[in-house]
């Protein structure tokens, strides 16, 4: 895709280390049994519920699994999630060095501090669910003066505009306004397959698709630092109308006309293939054009549209795409 | 069946309190998920690779459980894994009262202490998987006198004769002879789901069938100490004939005939309906009387079957079941 | 089910002997597959676009699968497709003697000829898809005066509420507030497999269950002259509100309380299993009491519940049913 | 592939015209939905149980779904069955130009006169399942002198080799022995999805796979004629070593090492990715070299292997080809 990889990665997971119910080497299996690139652990800095048990170690899930990665070809960012109370919230912080030294303790007057200490590690720093707690803590939702402090400093980086199968449409906007990088993530803490019924047709955990330069750590850095992600849960994908765009352009394909039929009344219908060459599901709505109304694009399918002889071009709405929270990809189809 | 439940029970597991891969509600959850009545945890009592990061505590993962298991309607057993060097091996006791009191050396010195010290906990014993080591330690995979003088003294109870996807022959045999009770677990380390195609038609991790008198523990523990067991694992059954024919009985019926069709030799043949009310797979081949010489009867389905007017009796051998390790049970249907 | 067996009938279908893709055989055999116990062959009387081919014999699909049905112990219920212009339709007639004697012919002036010669055999019959051109037929879809006129003289029975996935909404009603019999049908012309996603969990053809006192065509006979029916199409059922709730009562079973859990304020929540033995799906909505707001029951499965000590019934809507075009059954479980 | 692409024909298939079940617009339909670029209809001249019912035309099944091709994109090769009696048995003639001239009568001594005629129309042939009868008609599973005089007079251009999920060995070598063309079919009668398990994962009808320059019907039969075949069921691929090997080269590719761990004896070994970019299934056997000894590639799917450093070069059999009817493809990986 215009020379980028497309990677697939979950930025946003936890461990029996802090509140996760399986050991690090099964989040490195779920990867890699689901076709996952790059994966984090984000475990709790201020939130260690199985401390009776589990000895705090902030570093500990990551180096645990660091090998199995290797062996698995799946890149391990090392990440961890700055836990704050709500407001201001959770926020994930990758490509850090060392969690030892960071914030632990969840008094509010550290809250900056915490997120300082991560900035100096140079992570890429992320707003995880901005409406978490929307309906419990009423003002948590919005643009808050200690975020927009972040992103007037330079230290907020992305938005977590979707996770698991929540997708917080304020946040989108947020993002498209501030060019702030979008990002899907599932929050896994159970069994992914308890929480998504893999193995169903189609059906795949909540993910970041990270346009690359490559399949590395530094390669996937660049790539969220300039912004080039779609956010996928479910159906739906979501991001700058740009990147969109060029994922459906990479995706989709359509032939030219395979067969001609002419109609009793001496019309010509052309015939067309149009292919789906991803994992991704397409849902097409014409807006523009005689043609096919409506395409559905399965996954790794091809569907027959047609369109009368001379014409060119047909404008479809992807409904199954959000380039903001009441906007869908306008999305033209050149007819040959 | 007979007065009696049968209850889908899995006795052999870990979590990350040994060296298992998931904290213990992971297994209830998996339990649950998979209609299991009943499990135990059967943490190591002599190797906790975890120690580094989880404190040792050999009856903390039990308790962890015990309030979700209750909310989810299953039995969960008081176990652990005495784990001796082998020979003679790994033995699990169900029905303990407190691991914490339990021999943790794995000293081949102190092996009868460790067996008697669950024994006088008044635990159901039975061996694990006898021929694990089979082809590295020579001389493993037999009737050795360890397990014979527990057996001689009461101390052995049952003998795991499948681990996961291990049929274990010989172990079979040896039960028979002995009537101990046959026993069939996963001994699940890792996910049950990266272990098992769980999803997949059919696909079911492997157990003991238990034929109890209720939903209980005391239960569970009168019918393991009657032996009214089969194990299952992937299409097979593997039990006492009288079990096996039992629980054969309980999930196979044959309508009476429903259709006859006279040929042009005027010959008559009957037509029957054979249905399979489980979850259980079954594969019949005729042995004696003329009829459909081999039926495939899924889970859950109904196949037709034919004999000729006036034939009674058909016997199958039912070669998804195994009555000693080289002989499968003889069923005879009869005909009306 | 209150002494009667609930059979999987199909009254509308198609072979090549008038506008279907297949020859009579395969829809026996698609029946069995999916374990249906009747189907009935309901051939356009007056409709035959592959007689260039095919040679016309009304009677012949029948004929033809006579036998093959038989073998596969599903009840062929004679039937045929009285196929007029629209208004008023199309009507299924089911246990004619003889389709060779009816009218072929489609001039409208026929239209009561058509319908005495089927009710002259003794037809059971039933409006099929009132609802079916009326976007481009204004005033087809009401009750209209030969609609009216055959109901008067006894002459029309039932109603097709669905045809495939398409629910007749008005039609509901209509046969409500006549009391006549609700039917479900696929009216498959290609494989049923082309128009369901058969294999896919779940998901089955639509059909009329039918509440018979045996398996025969005259117990079903007998059931539809009694209105014992409901349709059953995707996740709904469609159904006179006693019918509905017999199924649901025969389907659904409630465990006594097997856990009761104290809170810190020491409140008592009861737990109970809400099990479906059903091939049903059943979508429960809390109306009155305190519990478990929705639950939701797939096929063959078992859910927990929960309510307050002390609390002793609750009243669910289930909104997978209708009993009206906008009335979903009331259902009362009663906590032990 | 090597410049050709692979497209997936099924050469030989009824519908009710002759003895199929099947209006013929289903069998584009399924084809269309399995993702066949290519079939034929191959009705038999001699053998018409339907002539009752179905007015006998020889050509009428390809006429009636041109135009569902067309609009499918489905290449329709006109095509018949030779039926004569066994020896020597059945051979479908492709790219015919008119059936109504053929031979109907089966009468064996117009048996020549029957390939003669197909012969004249410039037909492709071939033989069909060779072993069809070899119990009932002992020495007609033979390289037979009637077969030898085709062979020898040029009339004689391929071997069906696999027809539905019986696998002609023998059939296999004459082919290979003879540089005659190998072929794989369904020869359905009933749906497909009665005979296959269609929307099961992997599963997938027996067919031809053609290494064509183009995807049209002149590509096809040029490739036929050059032999560029492979025939696929089940498992397995069956066809020239060449071809196969082909077939391999462009489906799977082995990335460079991407990690490297070194143990305690300070031994290095290497990881490499191997992906399977196709619909097919290989199982590879380690032949000569150190690394991993068996590889299963799902279709899609990507595995793990691994190699000691230094390794260059791993030769593993491919248990799932047949390059003869005893002989599995060695097949060569080179390591970076």
């Amino acid at each position: 895709m215009k020379g980028y990889q497309v990677l697939k990665c979950d930025f946003h997971m936890h461990t029996v280390f802090t509140d996760g119910h399986v050991w690090p080497n099964v989040r490195v299996q779920e990867a890699w049994k689901e076709g996952l690139d790059a994966i984090s652990f984000t475990e709790h800095m201020e939130y260690n519920p199985h401390s009776a048990d589990v000895k705090v170690d902030h570093d500990r899930a990551h180096d645990l699994a660091v090998d199995i990665a290797k062996e698995k070809n799946i890149v391990l960012v090392k990440g961890t999630e700055v836990t704050r109370q709500t407001p201001p919230g959770h926020f994930n912080a990758l490509f850090i060095d060392d969690a030892s030294t960071l914030v632990e303790d969840v008094d509010s007057k550290l809250d900056q501090e915490a997120i300082d200490r991560v900035f100096q590690q140079k992570a890429f720093i992320f707003w995880n669910h901005p409406g978490w707690k929307a309906t419990q803590i009423p003002g948590s939702y919005e643009w808050i003066d200690f975020v927009d402090k972040m992103y007037k400093e330079g230290k907020l980086h992305g938005i977590e505009v979707v996770n698991g199968l929540g997708f917080h449409k304020k946040a989108l906007d947020w993002a498209l306004d501030r060019d702030l990088t979008i990002i899907g993530n599932t929050d896994v803490h159970n069994l992914i397959a308890h929480s998504y019924d893999i193995g169903r047709e189609g059906v795949h955990r909540t993910m970041t698709l990270v346009m690359s330069k490559d399949r590395t750590a530094a390669g996937i850095r660049e790539a969220l630092e300039a912004g080039r992600t779609v956010a996928w849960s479910s159906k739906y994908l979501f991001g700058k109308e740009e990147n969109v765009r060029d994922l459906v352009e990479a995706c989709v394909a359509v032939s030219p006309a395979f067969h001609e039929k002419t109609n009793k009344a001496n019309k010509v219908t052309k015939y067309y293939e149009i292919k789906n060459n991803s994992d991704l599901y397409f849902e097409l709505e014409l807006k523009a054009g005689k043609g096919t109304k409506r395409i559905v694009l399965y996954p790794g399918s091809t569907q027959i549209m047609t369109a009368p002889a001379g014409e060119t071009k047909l404008t479809y709405e992807i409904l199954s795409t959000y380039i903001r929270s009441d906007k869908h990809l306008q999305y033209d189809i050149h007819l040959k």
